[in-house]
């Protein structure tokens, strides 16, 4: 593993900057040599805008990457020493209908949960395993970083179907853990958050401030306005009663379970002709814009607006993963991986997002004190809803997706969540081909 | 224990005279000689009324055992051999109130679960820990055979606070065995059903004919029309390709998960101005009806009309129950008793549903298989609930209380269950000294 | 399953009698048509001694079955309702070599346990996965009554390794229940003993008598001179100390573990040029007897000598639990079935000793208490040897074999372990052709 | 927590120069103001020589540090923030006898494990707990590091019946780590040792070279000599086709379990009538010279002679530990905590030798896989023992006791262990309060 290359799959994605950028910060840790960006034919066009910038980048930080813009999937997997996958079948375009049609039941509609997000698992598991299978063949030691959402679904079935080494990523805790270093006005090496649960639905049990236990002091801040969210979910105000019996630092994600009435009125409010349209319709305008301004052959750094795009913390999530993994760091770090008796009541195979340690092992889960009862319960009904969900993808069981969205707890009936595995098969089933 | 002394706590009730049948019927086996008819002093006209009836029925039979209708719990517990509860605190206007309040905010109101059985259970958990207390002073040998609603709740708290030999039971699974023989056209002795689950949550996980898995024959049966419910829960019918994916036999009270936005629908039609009231209103007049007609001082056996009232094979369940224990009989009956590592993903030391053997030890659940994902979310959730509630009604903590509501899978979130909350405590605050 | 078909594979075994005893007297719970008693052709003359009399048993008894003496398993195997399986790869004579061998490594040579016993089991393993191949094509869904020691080694090999409906018995758990009932003058049916363990490591945690605990009247007993032992063990008394804190009753078997010291020295004095010789050298004699009676034409009964041979009960433990699953008679036996978290710190798909229901569905684990820490490394150890016992038994695999002894308790190092396993390879190595 | 105040309990102990350099050595990391080595009556001449040396050594390192040579525990507790407890009671003579008595029973007589490790315990759970009763009165939040042996089972009693945070400590994990280091000539912050068990029966489980499994290269060394003790344990050489099976890495001590039978001989070769004595006998030699050495005023640093006395890396170990607390490092070190699942087989409650990330928090113990079947039986064994032990020696009861040594690997039969605890508590009764 020296003179490193690495394989993203999703090249064209507006998010490529940031990974490029990160790269070049820890250029004296991480002997990149190449860069493939891989996308489909579609996003051929995009993948020109993105890579040049990308190339640009590379060239003013004055580092000898090579940078390869490609359609060969395979040829860009071949010896690749890290897989990172950020693509999204069917685009925004699918994404604006896993938005948009679950609404019609009194449903929320969204990307990663719920009927949406399982559209998009069942897009997107068949690709990645076939992605695995190349790896197979072609790079099996290699590492793949999965930031491809639902990430916590897409690595559960990697893990349970492949044997590829696979950890799974989401720039949701690290974003907690900047926003409460914010909050307190520390640095963020001072802070350590307990976390533990699933992807986007992963709670901070303690926070630590230089190993002084500080939970409430957070949940009064949040309490007092402090905000802890991302770009794409409302700041939502919590409940104070609530918040503080939970005494947990709830993730952003969490408000579609803890406030679901109030997001799905919002959701209809927004989809409603003459609403500002769903979350994926607001950032295909973002996304254009993001464009316009990568195609600027005078633009050589990662631009400031890419931030609104959501994806903050990215890079640092991501290659510094790579770079402990590469490096044999022992770094504790939060991510997807498999979870092996950490969260007892779930099951040994089932991937949970958690402290780990990292080195070239992989990831190692820190031992976890058992979970009250106040959050086993959505912990098992969503795991339950993945289990089966996971199933469904993998084997095109239409029995299982009924199963796994009748027990999701958004999904208010089981003879709803019969139409709406109905509709969205119908909908989606030039993405479906296991259900053929 | 010969000649056995029995207190029924609740003994006005109108199901005495079921449980009266019960022990006549099974005379031979059971050497009674005395039943405490106890309730408090706003009962007093029904104990009488009820308590004539009894010993009008006893008297027929020919049998010599005294029936003593009392307000004096302690005289009744006094070496007692078994101890049955059937009390409602409260009575039906509580429980009125349990079915209508939570309706405006969009949630079910339900006599054992939901915001309502919550409410039960704050109300009734004090009191029969009250009485296990007087038990542990006056006949700590003693079984105590709960009926009392939430069964599986109170059960659990008699379980986990005190150290009274407990079973909880409920005419569920004996219905829904004795259904199911029925729509097979079989003799009930000849069927077996993996019983598992919670009170009122419980799933039949397999139907066996002479040892023969008919599940699927069950399943059809039910699709075709055959009718599995209660008396005091609308037979709404299942979704066909959900129960089959299932697999599995749901009990009638499943429908409050499974069809909850059909069933909140019905209930608020119901409760509407001009509409037939809330089923405890409903009842009010059945309890009337009943009184009248065991006012009849001709009437020397258990009436039929009783048994709309819903309380069919109660008698069969808790006589039979009592039947087992004395005489060792070493049979499988379906009771509430302590998980014990039976439901492996559920705590230790909470209160299951599910079969056991039955003998003077107790009840010894039957070993079960790891039950499918599809049934865990739910069942863990109903139990995140279940044990934040026992917390909540002991210790008089709102916290817990809160916990419990933003649990539970029929609150929709968390801000309505600490509504919620404080609404009931409020409703309900003459009943809940623990609170104050 | 009318009119049943019996497949007795080592029917020529001394044995025989005491099942064909056990068939007539539960003849009108159990239609038997056909009993197929099936040997190997060394086994031939044995087997029509034996089969003669079985004919001579039957004809006294006016039944109408067809007894039917075969070298031609297969024959037997079609169509067969129940399988019982009590043959012996290599005889006495390997049994002999299985009981002296180890004495010169300081170690007791056991016919079930330590090195004999594992060299048995190596032996016998193939022979019955064989069997259950042959069953998987000619009578999958028959029965497989396993009597061949080691009885929970070769069963768990069965359920690990073939699809094959299998219980292994012994009537270790029944001798004990009948002394237990002797020893309190009580009839056996109110005794209950809560059995739990492994075959041939079996405790009975609690004695019940009538439902009332009688545990330390029991041990009293057993210190006061009572026997609880088998006709092959040497009945030595337990230090009083030692039982009043166990506080529950050993097994005989469990004399290998708390009596080492004393049984080895008693086994080489027995070994010794001189002596009595070791239990297979005496069993032969036992033998050559009891076939000089069978040769009888006049016996047409079970002769009273076959007690001596140790099988008493043999007859009540098979047959009861044939016609416990034939009838679907929800009894409680004593069988080794697969744990599925029965005791909780042993593997999910190891075989196990424990109380079951049993019906046609087969045998359900009892619930049972956490183990008390004074037996689970006794237990853990045992198990761990019969894990990687199977393992190399089934694999020929030598390091799971060198793992297997030098786990076991009765082997005192590694060293020893190695030099044993390869002693015992090349002793049995006609029998062991997975090892070539 | 600035300007440190340390209290060493058993201060006058040989190895205390070792900790004082420690102390020394990361004298920047760690801003220590006060030490205070503590000590009975009967240790005051030792305690003034050894404190001498190192009020010597500090001021040669130019230290502010003030050493306080104290027999009064309490004052040296009072708002101390670290307590390490190196002490030992009955001094070596004790000890002599527990290595010397079990001989005559054929059993292992060893200071740690056996019977004469569970003498020790005896005579030292009892003033642990004392301390640590102490502690919660005088400085309840200061960190307890225990050095004193048993140190797993002591630890495993402080933190079942005390709230003292406190981890236990051995240089065993340590040396093999430099050990396998030294081995494979590499540097040992490139090696990681998965160190899983229970204290001095901890395994390697792998051992990776910057990330590389070398575990069997490590195998490898080991049986072509290179050599893997300690001073007070003789090198035997490990059985070949034993290792290869076992392929992880014993500790030193796994030789009293895998290789009872030489060791035995060679003990009692040792303590017979003009052989060289037993180790504490041996240690005894040793211990005087040391001190003899100590009370030269010219010596200012640790003596090399110190390291045959096997307590090399002692203060890496545990100064090292006391900075990562300090420092919040999140390092990875070898400790004993509280199991909380990480072993899947053994009790919750129970304390084990894992690796553990180290912060302010504590020791929160790494994920690890289940462990195969051939490791099992033995840890189960041991901890059965230890669990009975901690009960005997925290209640004085002698049943547990009894249960404790014949449930322990080493002791040949019940009846021997009732002699042993007999005669264990008659010699030490001086000792054994809680027996009284």
């Amino acid at each position: 593993m020296a003179g490193l290359k690495i394989a993203i799959i999703g090249g064209g994605s507006s998010y490529t900057p940031e990974i490029i950028e990160g790269f070049i910060v820890r250029k004296d840790e991480l002997p990149v040599k190449e860069i493939h960006l891989v996308d489909i034919k579609e996003g051929q066009e995009k993948l020109n805008i993105v890579g040049s910038l990308a190339k640009r980048m590379v060239e003013k930080a004055g580092l000898d990457i090579n940078i390869n813009l490609t359609l060969d999937r395979r040829e860009a997997l071949k010896d690749a020493d890290f897989v990172v996958t950020q693509f999204r079948v069917g685009g925004l375009d699918a994404r604006a209908k896993d938005e948009r049609f679950p609404l019609k039941y009194n449903v929320l509609g969204q990307e990663t949960t719920g009927p949406g997000g399982f559209a998009k698992g069942l897009r997107t598991i068949p690709v990645m395993l076939d992605i695995c299978k190349d790896m197979e063949e072609l790079c099996k030691d290699a590492w793949l970083i999965n930031f491809t959402n639902p990430s916590g679904l897409v690595t559960e079935a990697v893990r349970k179907y492949t044997d590829i080494k696979c950890l799974g990523l989401c720039n949701v805790p690290i974003h907690m853990k900047m926003d409460i270093a914010s909050m307190l006005d520390a640095d963020s090496q001072d802070i350590f958050v307990e976390f533990t649960g699933l992807n986007h639905l992963v709670w901070g049990r303690k926070v630590y401030l230089k190993g002084e236990d500080v939970t409430s002091q957070v949940i009064d801040k949040l309490l007092d306005g402090a905000s802890l969210s991302m770009k794409n979910i409302t700041d939502l105000k919590w409940n104070a009663e609530f918040l503080r019996a939970l005494n947990m630092i709830p993730c952003p994600y969490h408000r579609y379970f803890y406030m679901t009435d109030k997001l799905l009125e919002e959701e209809k409010e927004a989809a409603r002709e003459g609403g500002q349209g769903t979350r994926a319709e607001v950032v295909k305008g973002v996304e254009e814009k993001l464009f316009e301004l990568y195609k600027d052959v005078n633009l050589k750094d990662k631009p400031k607006e890419l931030e609104k795009r959501g994806g903050a913390y990215y890079s640092d999530a991501a290659v510094s993963l790579i770079s402990a993994i590469y490096n044999d760091k022992k770094e504790i770090h939060t991510v997807n991986t498999v979870n092996n008796g950490t969260i007892k009541e779930l099951p040994n195979n089932s991937v949970i997002e958690t402290n780990c340690l990292i080195d070239r092992r992989g990831a190692t889960p820190l031992n976890i004190d058992k979970l009250p009862a106040e959050v086993l319960g959505l912990l098992q009904s969503v795991k339950s809803y993945e289990v089966n969900a996971v199933e469904a993808a993998v084997k095109g069981d239409k029995s299982k997706a009924i199963l796994a969205l009748a027990s999701h707890p958004l999904v208010p009936s089981a003879a709803t969540a019969v139409e709406i595995v109905n509709e969205l098969i119908e909908i989606n089933k030039s993405y479906l081909p296991q259900f053929k």
